[in-house]
């Protein structure tokens, strides 16, 4: 744990406070000891509502290293990534997480983080209906990938 | 459930795997009858870890529609979308999910779908390690917000 890289974190937030970008939440990326990336909310600005501070925090690491590969990077959130950003984290490869507020807190000025936590947690699926569709088509698409037939 | 649609999806997988972009998947979006949005996982091609084809799907809609809700929309997607994905379709307020391949099906040709539900719904947490740290500033970033102190 280190408040300069927190500090960095808030900083971020703040930038995105007063453009109005977004929600009030700053992350930034740190590999070797050095800041690699760095973002905060602009689901506002971008009209993107997956441009959350981590997402945008990877994106830049992974722009600025040319990689889809953040492995032993960690990364600082001024929140507790949602589950959207939490999945961003592994797959970027990244095994360090540290956060500020958390899913109660931000749910208390009105974030759904809570709520879509308890989706997969609580298997509490009413917010929304999810179908699987038989389709030989989308098997193929699996196989030939597989197979290298593209 | 349409299969125009789900063949839509298909397309767009078979163009990113033509393109080498990334994994074999593919999504659209429909609103009122009318693709919204499409788009294919080019985590490769972007070098982007949250690229995936939903995600895409996602941020083409609503640049489309110059919106951040895309309420009353559903998605097609050529595979159960991961946690990350479903996420940022709840995010953007989508509410009906159509997929063909599931997580155990895409687990056998080695993405990690499976294993990043089972964090959530099993609570495996061996994944990554995920600190609190207590923090005045990021609480007073909530605050300021919900005050628009900014």
């Amino acid at each position: 744990m280190n408040n300069e890289y927190l500090n960095k974190a808030i900083n971020e937030a703040r930038i995105g406070m007063n453009n109005q970008d977004g929600g009030p939440f700053g992350a930034v990326i740190i590999k070797d000891g050095k800041i690699i990336g760095a973002g905060h909310n602009q689901v506002l600005a971008r009209n993107d509502p997956t441009a959350h501070a981590e997402v945008m925090a990877i994106r830049d690491a992974c722009s600025n290293l040319k990689t889809h590969d953040l492995s032993g990077a960690i990364i600082y959130s001024t929140s507790e990534p949602c589950p959207m950003c939490l999945s961003a984290i592994i797959w970027s490869n990244i095994k360090e997480v540290y956060f500020g507020t958390n899913r109660i807190q931000v749910g208390k000025i009105g974030f759904r983080d809570d709520k879509i936590y308890e989706y997969f947690e609580n298997n509490k699926k009413d917010l929304l209906k999810v179908q699987e569709i038989k389709s030989k088509e989308c098997e193929d698409l699996l196989k030939d990938y597989d197979n290298k037939l593209y």
